[in-house]
């Protein structure tokens, strides 16, 4: 039955593909309602928007900050992937974010950012995003809007229920896609029913500085867990993931893990577990996972392998763990702002299956159990059921919440929003998407207070939506008006990678604490230094060390001489400027690196490596003021053997 | 007298910074003007843009394809940077594309973008960008949207006069910014005077497919060389460099590269040094540069080092170089539609100064000089003079032009934009730019057919444009209407990386033309495969090769057993897929590399060595359908010495 059911999606999924070609989509461009949308995304020269969007770049690795309504893309913020224009990953200082238990990796695939929340609601501290590939999690500043702190998580494969957080911020939540042998092992892949083990990973959250560390694994079955959302309210304590492939297939998964009507939401009582391994429950474990931490102060992130994790198995602590019967291999996996309903959109169905919480207690409660998985019960499906969304479309994915008693989920195989009442559960609107939308985002959707004015579609497919650039070109988001009753699409605007999720909060809430610059007298860069005067040249053997000073418009050395091949050049280049947006950049010719770009207050440090003699100029990249093409210097290499000593010119 | 200017300079600058800290710009959000340039500004949702902007990256390395007038960003081209998005410099078929002299280097700072042009108008075959800090050329499909050629210049240091294109294609030409030894040797930097030497590179660009080759260097005094634009029209032929420094400091260059109440433009009379060099003319050196090739058939580049340039003394091709005096380090150096009138913009000065194209051939026919530099015989500066524009700003810096008679000036300093007449030298109208403002663009701007509709302004501080972002945020351009007698205003959006300079053309001229997908019968990749049916895995001593296909949803094979610890994975990895936008991507854990995009039909590789023993899956990182979760694989790793033999599954 359900292979009938893949069959007709694949079939439509064509359909769609096909039908899509064609321009015709959206409002016209004349008349009144074109005129209206123009003015509602227009943020007039010298206004600004009203929310932030963070949207993750997918497959770019980083995280890219957007404003609302004009889908204009102010920051791409470098997380698991190096980014040249910065030199983040490139630079001495944040080389050490990239490290992990299988080395330097200089990209990730990050899927799912979330807000810091307070009781409940944003509360615009950090923003959490998870690295898919080599699964980590990472917390992102949004005082600096830089990354601060990536932690690897062990027995994990394809970190795609992630990341995300408990209401206070407790926890940061993984959960891998992949389920894989725990410890790893050499074993033969079609022995993985049975064998192979799906970790959820609790990172408790330093309430100050945000820092992470994992308090415990649940090490689940060896099913694929797709997302999950955390309960808030009245749920809040519980944690909800959606799993596929609960066939436990191995090979072709296109069809063999469509095999099951219903798949399961896992629910966790995170609360429990937790009491559970304070009183010392719980197994340690070897592991190997690295632990990065950018220090502000030092302006540099430093590494360290964790060599122990503390795993819990689910059948060991009763009433902690529960599935929740879903049909159609479930993928969204969304709780309401009240906390009540548990939403469950299987990918494979017409319909949205939403559980409801106090059933779900009353059938533990009661014991109405169909079974057990793994020593796992499975609650009876129709005693935990709230309700039935019968769409109309086909294929939902994710649902957000506008807080006035509306949800909206995204179809991707009918490519369209579908707008429904929550404890009704009848559809009031549907729009089209164009094309085939996965994920959406209203500003606070995940959180007891949404801002339910735009609902931001991230589609899959752009086609013909843009001036056409090629084979490959960028994905496409929607924003559409939600204010009244009916949907508005208001405007296309290309994302920077693959928008897989996004979070958004109202531009107040972080505007007052951004930071401008940093402040020189913290810095505490154990290169920099405090002015232009302290500027010198020293030789440590084969390592030359330039401490040098950048301000408008030149560069303190800017001639160096007494280098010599084969040296190892590190210019420790400190921004002496104090003013907001007066960055200065440095690159050397032939450097095996990318150039660092350093705000005002900042120390950063590029390595160069002179390979051929003679004299080659270095300059600031950013154009600095009227005397900027002068901001420049030279290096003087000579051969390994020369005898001529280090000097240095600072101006005269 | 110049040093007062540049008190002035650098006092004005620090005020405007002050000024601009607070957020009054622009026009103000209701009312008629601001609805109107909504709507002038706003692309319905279905419908697409007028013009194509390419604008350089700067910093970034990349080159950024915008819709105008909607300011959205469409595609990041990458060029000289490495990007973790597509694995661009991460993938065995592209990384070397960023070899140099130096060795391999992911970064580059690229400036100014130009589209190939025939009879003097945009054809839109190629675009051509430069690479500043390792001086390079690269060559962009206007197809493809991708790099297809890299060439690294000789004997050259911050390749900022570059790369502007003459007028039939005939040549891209490159000029130094830094003088260095030519050949590079070791000696003391302030024996820089007489002895460090300026290259300006004239590359030939074969017209059928593109491919560029060194034709001559002209090996100039040890000026800087700024910017350049060819003649067009009657001065075709011809080729023009603005020049700084002429003082030939090497120390403080702020202050000491500032003091000569003139600099020069140099003008060059290529066709002359074309005919010198095919009559044996000039000096054959021994070199060392890259030149690297994208083959489209193979979907593969290859890197070639090139051993020898031929270089010119401008003083042995008698007629060929002139200096035409040019007041206050000029910046900009700009030519009219017509190609009589060479825009000199003195950064350090007030007024834009015109040279006449027929005043300078009378000059030289009348060698009228004022002396010689270096043998090159400076010409008389009021013979060349056309006009001044007396602009009533300050720091003018570069201009283009409508195609009516009017040109567009910037002016860094005064941060705004001065229309003036030419021929009449009267300016007509000024508008604030915000703020800071460095290059501007109007499509076709450097051509004799201009498309003088909207001009785009490049600004380099950004400040309170948009919500802040941290210490670091994106630079700025906005978008003015000139259709009318006055400039309007319409908008600001943010730009990524530093835009130097931009180019742009109808949306008609490319988008016919724009590749959809690359056809799997014209895949002549020798990893590719043509059909699922022909993926297997082979074993080469410790080097194993996969082909791969992928097609909606899965991987072919999807499990593969027999690889070893210490082995070297190649996965090489054809998209099956022949419709439009219907990438796969390919990530495996643990691959210290970034994932590949593979577009339809093209045939990608990723280098995976495993570490450690184990079963790890890999998948596909681009969401291409319903079953998108379900698209991954295993590959079991076992010990070195393991005797279990290659295996591999094709889904059952």
């Amino acid at each position: 039955m359900k292979r009938f059911t893949l069959q007709i999606g694949i079939a439509l999924s064509g359909m769609v593909l096909l039908f899509s070609g064609c321009n015709q989509g959206g409002n016209a461009a004349n008349g009144a309602l074109s005129s209206s949308a123009a003015e509602k995304v227009y943020v007039a020269p010298g206004e600004q928007d009203e929310f932030y969007a963070f949207l993750s770049g997918g497959y770019s690795g980083n995280l890219t900050v957007y404003g609302l309504p004009s889908g204009r893309m102010f920051k791409e913020i470098p997380v698991f992937s190096q980014f040249p224009t910065s030199g983040y990953g490139y630079s001495e200082e944040t080389k050490p974010l990239l490290i992990t238990s299988h080395g330097f990796i200089p990209w990730d695939d990050l899927h799912h950012p979330d807000i810091s929340q307070t009781n409940g609601e944003l509360d615009g501290r950090w923003i959490f995003v998870n690295g898919n590939n080599t699964p980590r999690i990472a917390r992102v500043s949004l005082s600096t809007f830089e990354t601060e702190e990536i932690i690897e998580i062990p027995n994990s494969a394809g970190n795609h229920s992630s990341s995300f957080i408990t209401e206070n911020t407790e926890y940061v939540v993984a959960g891998t896609r992949f389920s894989v042998p725990v410890p790893q092992r050499d074993m033969p892949i079609n022995e993985y029913k049975g064998n192979f083990k799906g970790a959820l990973t609790f990172i408790n959250v330093d309430p100050e500085h945000g820092h992470m560390d994992i308090k415990f694994q649940v090490i689940m079955p060896g099913f694929n867990y797709d997302l999950s959302h955390p309960g808030r309210g009245k749920s809040h304590g519980w944690f909800f993931f959606s799993t596929y492939n609960t066939e436990e297939a191995s090979t072709l998964q296109e069809v063999n893990a469509s095999q099951n009507d219903k798949d399961f939401i896992a629910a966790i009582n995170w609360k429990k577990i937790e009491e559970y391994v304070n009183n010392g429950g719980g197994t340690e474990m070897p592991a190997n996972y690295a632990h990065n931490v950018y220090d502000e102060s030092t302006h540099m992130a430093r590494s360290t392998m964790k060599k122990k994790v503390l795993t819990v198995d689910p059948t060991k602590v009763p009433g902690a763990v529960f599935l929740l019967p879903t049909p159609k291999s479930p993928h969204g996996c969304d709780v309401d702002p009240s906390g009540q309903y548990i939403i469950g959109a299987g990918k494979l169905s017409a319909d949205i299956t939403v559980h409801s919480f106090d059933n779900m207690l009353a059938a533990i409660e009661a014991e109405k159990y169909d079974g057990y998985a793994y020593g796992i019960p499975i609650l009876n499906f129709e005693e935990v059921l709230a309700g039935v969304v019968k769409s109309g479309g086909l294929g939902p994915l994710h649902t957000e919440f506008d807080g006035k008693g509306n949800a909206y989920t995204t179809f991707f195989i009918s490519s369209e929003v579908v707008k429904w009442q929550l404890e009704t559960w009848q559809v009031v609107d549907r729009k089209p998407t164009f094309y085939s939308v996965g994920h959406l985002m209203i500003p606070g959707g995940n959180s007891r207070k949404p801002f339910g004015k735009y609902v931001v579609a991230m589609n899959k497919i752009t086609k013909d939506r843009y001036l056409p650039t090629g084979p490959e070109m960028e994905h496409s988001a929607q924003i559409y008006d939600i204010s009244g009753e009916k949907m508005e699409l208001l405007y296309d605007f290309p994302t920077h990678g693959e928008p897989h999720y996004a979070a958004g909060c109202p531009a107040d809430l972080l505007r007052q604490n951004s930071k401008k610059i940093y402040r020189l007298d913290e810095n505490n860069h154990p290169y920099s230094i405090k002015s232009p005067v302290d500027a010198r040249v020293e030789r440590e053997g084969k390592d030359v060390h330039i401490y040098m000073s950048t301000i408008r418009s030149h560069f303190t050395p800017d001639n160096i001489e007494g280098i010599k091949v084969g040296d190892r050049v590190y210019f420790h280049v400190t921004n002496h400027e104090q003013d907001f947006d007066v960055p200065h950049g440095f690159a050397a010719i032939g450097a095996n690196t990318s150039e660092i770009l350093v705000m005002p207050g900042q120390t950063k440090t590029i390595v160069w490596e002179p390979k051929q003699v003679g004299v080659w100029p270095f300059y600031c990249t950013d154009f600095c003021s009227a005397l900027h093409q002068e901001m420049q210097g030279y290096v003087r290499v000579s051969p390994t053997n020369s005898s001529i000593e280090l000097s240095w010119s600072v101006g005269e």
